[in-house]
């Protein structure tokens, strides 16, 4: 398959070039100079349509799109407890089904090509990703020392993990404050026998980190080792905020990733993650939107314009946090952070995970070359994406999602959103 | 003209309710019982459209599209002196003519019906929105104390100030580290025996704040008094990112609206304004885009979003700066703001100027007439406008400009880019 005469970025992302793009099969076969490709074309750019990689949505929580907009405004744990535990308690597999669902058709028409899930009922949540064909890193959210919840962890780790194909599995414990030390070490140790990673939420809050200096008499960045974190094949650590700032360079050349996600950050009142210091550091940052129900939206372009503007305005910098650094959270690093090495980059032999972006409207006139990588983050959106492309299968083109049905998916969402609201 | 089956908010944001909503000429005529109207309809929301109010965009420099991109990432002095102000310097009539359409294009496909400029060359800026049919506030900005400069200010309103129409005109002093207080005194003066408004930047950096203290040897809330702008009709004075917090009730009451642009502060690094204390002490506050040179989106919903949520982080309160406060300021806030008595609400007798917003879409599952403001701003966009109208009439409609020439301006535009920047 043919892209011709596409603007791609380079792997700094900072410079773009016009090409000819070869796709085979699942991968990128090969970058050719523009209009030198002789083949039939699928689309031909004619210099006015960028093709970047895939974005990664490297934490979320798929299904909460049904919970979305419940509880605005809200103290925090008056939205937890009052809003969100109560209707998550009576989930069932089919929410999670068209829940997911739901939220694909979102982040596919963003141009989301891979994303990070931490829920319950993941065998549905997999399920939808295979429907939709959509490349994903899922877990099974644990909770407290519940033998048996592991287990399910594992048996997803055995019934869906793919090194080779599009599902990964890795394991979820949720929280330091929802799983015990001891248990959190047993889930870490039956990651790494298993050879693969760990999705945690780390630091979230203030509470959080006075949870585990004062309840578990802790500190929280040798807690990361004594857990097991710095052992496992590779592990998210969501959400970082309240990492202290002196102890930064610990995570530098560990297989930890944070990922950022700072509009729920901002939307909950968490706060701002000290993320020019991690950038400064050296260590892996990737961006998600975290669930529907604390954002609201699973927009990547949202998450990399408010990530660059927020530092810069809180640390009163206009240099800091740049354009290039966020378009590599939002696609090589939310790959490498979920365990893909062959994902992210626009490269020959790497998978096929592309986003199409119509440059042709007002936003981008004055648009070259030189400064595509700032158009996008300062003056794009999701509304741009004109197709989306997993393993070289289009997803979404042109408005039309290929794989899953719009139709059925909002009636659905609308019963269940109905069922778990009613009395 | 019906707009049938439709959502609308009630005048504190808070409320919706399906209604039959009915214009003539050019204002809103009357509310009905959903589906009571007794005409043909020329929409039929079926409850799945709301009306809102359109959107005022009440700070901006509209012809700056044509500067958009330029040295970003750069410091502010560097970002001013290198990359702007050179290119400003060999801007032409023509320029502002196309570049202000530009903005046009991208203001009313987001739901914008008025929006406030200050430029240069502005006969070119009321041309182009008279052209468009969209409503507005124009001023000259005013440098130094050159009087060929005020009366160029005077010659505008003159020209093309008009309240019982569209284009409403204003006097521009540039800002207090631009203009000396002197000559500012004495345009406010002359704004007050015209009638008319003044528009000005007030506290946008510490720098500012700095200048005034130490070089004007001032207090900046008392200067506001030395200056005349306590006398005028009413005053905007856009960013207020360093108003001492202390002195934030003296606003109160005053016929001034501070505007704030939360983005384009964000971007330059110079900080986050008062706003929840503005809104404690009942300071008017509208929201405005800023120029595109320093945003870079000329998008009322990334305004209202990027509001309500870096003030619930940064003060790490997830109540503050409500979704209903931010569709006020986005709305009737603005209108006032810039003098406009009957905008920015629908109610019959006012202006009709209309966004529609498309509510069938997988992030409004779960929409209620109960939290159709939270879903707005929370999970909306302007990719979610399905139409606009200003003064009933219908500018833009299903992603067709009615009144603009898209391909023209577009093509024009990158012109003007060229000639601007090539050596």
């Amino acid at each position: 398959m043919l892209l011709k005469d596409v603007l791609i970025l380079d792997s700094s992302m900072d410079a773009a070039q016009a090409c000819d793009l070869i796709v085979s099969g699942t991968t990128v076969d090969s970058i050719l100079p523009p209009r030198s490709a002789d083949m039939p074309e699928e689309i031909d750019g004619k210099g006015s349509i960028a093709v970047l990689p895939g974005f990664v949505n490297a934490h979320g929580h798929a299904a909460m799109t049904l919970l979305r907009g419940l509880g605005e405004e809200a103290p925090l744990m008056e939205w937890l407890q009052k809003r969100i535990w109560p209707v998550e308690a009576r989930l069932r597999p089919e929410h999670v089904f068209w829940g997911t669902q739901l939220a694909l058709l979102e982040m596919l028409s963003g141009g989301i090509t891979c994303f990070a899930d931490m829920y319950f009922f993941m065998d549905q949540a997999a399920e939808a990703a295979r429907l939709a064909g959509i490349r994903c890193a899922l877990s099974r959210g644990l909770v407290g020392s519940d033998e048996k919840k592991l287990e399910e962890g594992v048996d997803l780790v055995r019934r869906y993990h793919d090194p080779s194909g599009l599902i990964r599995v890795q394991l979820g414990p949720h929280a330091i404050y929802t799983v015990p030390p001891e248990a959190f070490s047993e889930i870490s140790k039956t990651a790494k026998d298993l050879g693969v990673g760990i999705q945690t939420h780390w630091l979230e809050t203030e509470w959080e980190s006075g949870f585990i200096r004062h309840e578990l008499k802790k500190d929280p960045v040798s807690l990361l080792a004594e857990v097991g974190l710095f052992d496992v094949p590779f592990a998210v650590l969501a959400h970082g905020v309240w990492f202290p700032e002196d102890r930064i360079h610990e995570l530098a050349g560990s297989r930890m990733s944070v990922v950022h996600n700072p509009k729920s950050n901002l939307k909950l009142g968490s706060g701002i993650a000290p993320v020019p210091r991690f950038l400064e550091e050296g260590v892996r940052v990737a961006l998600g939107t975290d669930g529907a129900a604390s954002n609201n939206r699973l927009d990547i372009w949202d998450e990399m314009r408010t990530c660059s503007l927020i530092h810069k305005g809180s640390h009163r910098d206009p240099c800091t946090v740049r354009a290039s650094e966020v378009l590599r959270m939002a696609t090589v690093e939310g790959a490498r952070a979920l365990g893909f090495t062959d994902v992210g980059l626009i490269r020959p032999g790497w998978q096929a995970d592309l986003v199409l972006v119509d440059l042709d409207r007002p936003h981008y006139v004055g648009l070259t070359a030189e400064n595509l990588c700032t158009a996008l983050v300062y003056s794009g959106s999701s509304a741009d994406v004109a197709g989306t492309l997993v393993a070289g299968k289009w997803l979404y083109r042109d408005g039309d999602h290929k794989t899953l049905e719009t139709g059925t998916i909002l009636r659905k969402a609308r019963d269940c959103r109905k069922e778990l609201l009613e009395d």
